[in-house]
């Protein structure tokens, strides 16, 4: 008999106990957690026309001790061998280790995990020491036909990670997480591929203390999972920050790399351009481990002035009028601010709760003037670079909008924004408890075919009863921008849900977008490749698969649908 | 018995006879000139020891008409199918064509035709209407095993062109010239190849009359060969514009691609960024005509803002402040200039003279400043963009300046430059009559290289006595930027050139640049390829050059270094 206005489920505030299912499908650390606020809560309940008894018995919440019955494949002397590569210490063969190391944080992952659904893991988990162990122990492999599978930050949603083919799973955060060198002419850091985020950005920061440099620096890549991911990871599926529209992707700021491959071990030129014929930085770019193993990367790196930021949200009448500034923005050539984003009318009304905007004096003032609910379109950011340029791009961005019929709602919304900018996806266990879904896909768009996509796309989501669809642009470029979808639904059925995406990424290829602006391709959306592609194009990603793995060791089991059975390529009507 | 103040010596005005050795080889269009004034005639004389008496008779002119007697090797029966593809009045047999559409603007090619000789030639040239011809030729010419050369503007320089085993030259700008569509919403131009810079410009500035747009628009790549130059070739040999800096290279320019190969025929995807794995635009962008034929190409177009443009000169003590200067405007975030160069002491020394500064009141303010001759040097540029970016670039760009010691000197020297900026070539031919040899090579550095490259390759080039040479960096980036050598020298001998050319090469290599900043590969700096890159990343692109054309028919003959015979690779000491 719980007060209607008070009452709030029993969100899990504990972390997982250790070896358990939930440990491993848990987002981010595992003592820390972000639960639904009272707005949020009440919007699901009216949604899905629950009510607070729903929220009182929760579902499978994988809480048991993991333990499985598939025993290795791998024989004791290749054990033997792989330990006397990399160390007995680094050679790891417990079940709970195994599954750890197999698994990313993609939704059918959760939703297998859940159940205690184990259908591929690893035969070994491998903890190299240094790029030597990698070269050897990619050796051995190839001459003993082992699958190789690269485990780092772990924060994939596409099935990147998955052992399908069981194999080793190669742990880079263990040893190879170090920051080797910052060359402060150059402003560029060379990195091993195993380095989280924040260690990274910190030691970055922090380089007058720690590095004896003359400035502070800074990578200039967040993406929501900056605390779950690491710069080999970045880079090797084209992911993209949050202040992308300034510093660039992942893509652009990697400088030069080095690999190792079945076929050999490179390391490409680390100029700013050079016109010395096709560059294998960008053949190995997005090859998410199918043709070898990222291990040293130099990254470019900029300046840390955050305290030339200045935060702006604006409010725009419609979604049209939104969409139009930006593009105005990314066009006029005054410079790109950093973090830039618009919200749909549905995250839009969302968001307002979860910034905790809605019911504050902005909301009234907002009211007054006539920008209403499920019409009017959330814009916020921030600038970044030279003072005296982060001031004018700011204060062009404010004329742009104005001229677009927007109301400059303060920098408020934004602080409430960052605040929770790496949390948010805390938020799904939560919900998932309950039996509520929430899940992302994500494209590129042109320009003009923005419009077209998103309802396209939105249209098929909204098609499923209760079904929320939010959508916002966040990484802008002059040509266009990208569309992510979150959607969130009453729905813990895994067939149900294997539907309902393969559904949307059908509309979102059928559209006119590109599978993935930065969640990259894994074994998830493999089989939409070829349709998208063409057989053309795959002809020649395959061709460079088979030079560089031609016993097909490096992430077998379908990653970017280079060893599809051809039943597996998805057939869109 | 001249007077030594006035003598001018008889520079060739009149346009090369038609069918003529020169007519080929004589830069720019046939009736254009542009003469060393008077400063710098009495420079090179100086300089070589010479007096007026040695600028009286004139060396080879290559005035000759075209005649060889190398008999096409095609069979009737070929001619007529190649008719039937593309029409007979597009398939040309005559020797003039034949060699004309076969050589470039590459010094050797020059000495050699000055010099009547005639190494290697198409055995026929095609005009294709379209893509279609394209690969309808290409498909034939697969089938006979006929090798196939491109050809667009000719302004290679690096032996891209040369049918070096005959074959077919493939001619893109008789017909395949066209633009194909601006798409305002995306800022995006959709080109035909063989579409010449000024043409394409000229389209975009005008487009508001031409194409009913709404806005007037710019390419933003301005090389210095410009007016010779064509869309498609900028793409396919990593080409780079003298607003770079700004605009970005042919790389960063071209959104999508559609290539004819022989393993068939695709277009690359237009999204300005994907997740979707290694990239075909990447994989083929400077491939050079060794894996297919660019057929069309997206373009990311500009608006046109010429009114915002702010110019600035300065002159710095020593190379090390304008080096200095010049990396901090690169890295300091207030956004990039778009024309930028700094100007070694030797290539000040002449450049003051050829932009007409020497004698005028600045000159006097540089020298009562104490900015001593042979050690000061030039810095010259000009913004772009948005009018309130552009001014505080440059407001930015002298405050950078003055903090490295340098005296501004108004935006005079640019409109010199700029006056000058695609017809300084002109000079070579004045020059090379009278047997002074100038050419050019030009390399990436990194920050922290570029003195030890700018050193190592100036004295080598200096070793050889009475030799000028002059160096600037004028494509930046936070990383790095060009360092382009001009070297001027009193030699008409081909062996004794090639020799020198190879050693400048040697040190550019060994001193740690690249082999080349946007001039391309091609079959001269081929030899260098594989020990530049080394055998593992050289060996991928013969992957793929097996897997496009596996029958080496595309511009075959060492392109790229793909298919050069182990001795020709360069052992360099």
């Amino acid at each position: 008999m719980s007060d209607k206005t008070t009452f709030e489920p029993d969100w899990t505030a504990e972390a997982p106990a250790e070896g358990t299912y939930r440990s491993i499908f848990k987002w981010g650390a595992q003592d820390e957690f972000k639960h639904p606020n009272s707005r949020l809560f009440a919007e699901m309940k009216e949604k899905f026309h629950l009510d607070d008894d729903d929220f009182k018995e929760k579902k499978n919440e994988g809480n048991e001790i993991v333990k499985y019955d598939i025993p290795s494949t791998l024989t004791s002397e290749q054990v033997e061998s792989l330990k006397s590569l990399v160390g007995a210490d680094n050679t790891v063969l417990d079940d709970y280790a195994r599954l750890r190391y197999s698994y990313g944080k993609t939704m059918i992952d959760i939703m297998r995990l859940r159940e205690q659904i184990v259908e591929n893991v690893a035969d070994a988990v491998i903890h190299p020491r240094d790029k030597n162990d990698v070269k050897e122990v990619v050796k051995y492999c190839n001459e003993q036909k082992i699958p190789v599978y690269v485990y780092a930050g772990g924060s994939t949603v596409t099935r990147g990670t998955e052992c399908v083919k069981g194999g080793i799973s190669m742990v880079l955060t263990t040893h190879m997480n170090k920051l080797l060198e910052i060359n402060e002419t150059n402003q560029t850091a060379t990195v091993e591929p195993g380095m989280f985020g924040p260690a990274y950005e910190d030691v970055l920061n922090d380089a007058p203390r720690k590095l004896n440099t003359q400035r502070s620096y800074t990578c200039g890549h967040f993406p929501q999972s900056f605390e779950f991911s690491t710069v080999g990871g970045w880079i090797v599926t084209l992911g993209s920050g949050q202040g992308s529209s300034y510093y660039g992707d992942a893509y652009d700021l990697v400088l030069s790399t080095e690999y190792v491959t079945p076929a050999g071990t490179f390391k490409t030129l680390d100029y700013p351009a050079t016109a010395t014929g096709p560059k294998l930085n960008d053949v190995m770019k997005g090859s998410e481990g199918s043709y070898g193993i990222l291990v040293e990367a130099t990254m470019k790196i900029y300046r840390h002035m955050p305290e030339n930021r200045k935060k702006f949200a604006f409010i725009f009448p419609t979604w049209e009028d939104a969409v139009n500034a930006a593009r105005e923005v990314t066009q006029a050539e005054f410079g790109m601010p950093s973090v830039f984003r618009i919200s749909d009318p549905e995250e839009t009304f969302v968001a307002l709760k979860l910034y905790g905007i809605e019911g504050t004096p902005i909301d009234g003032a907002m009211k007054l003037k006539g920008f209403k609910p499920m019409q009017r379109c959330l814009l916020i950011g921030h600038t970044e670079g030279e003072k005296s340029f982060s001031m004018n791009v700011k204060k062009n961005i404010k004329k742009v909008c104005a001229k677009n019929g927007a109301m400059y709602i303060t920098g408020y919304p934004v602080k409430n924004w960052e605040h929770g900018r790496y949390k948010d996806p805390y938020m799904r266990e939560d919900l998932q408890d309950f039996g509520i879904m929430t899940d992302t896909l994500e494209c590129t768009v042109t320009w003009d075919k923005l419009h077209h996509v998103h309802q396209g796309v939105r249209k098929f989501i909204k098609a499923r009863p209760d079904t929320i669809c939010m959508t916002h642009s966040s990484h802008f470029y002059p040509q266009g921008t990208n569309l992510y979808f979150i959607f969130i639904a009453k729905m813990d059925d895994i067939e149900e849900y294997k539907e309902f995406q393969a559904g949307i990424l059908d509309h979102i290829h059928k559209t006119g977008a590109s599978l993935s602006h930065h969640h990259g391709v894994g074994k998830m959306i493999a089989p939409w490749m070829e349709p998208h592609l063409g057989t053309e194009q795959m002809e020649v990603l395959k061709v460079l698969k088979n030079y560089f793995d031609p016993n097909n060791i490096m992430n077998p089991g379908g990653t970017l649908g280079l060893d599809l059975d051809p039943k597996d390529i998805r057939e869109i009507k």
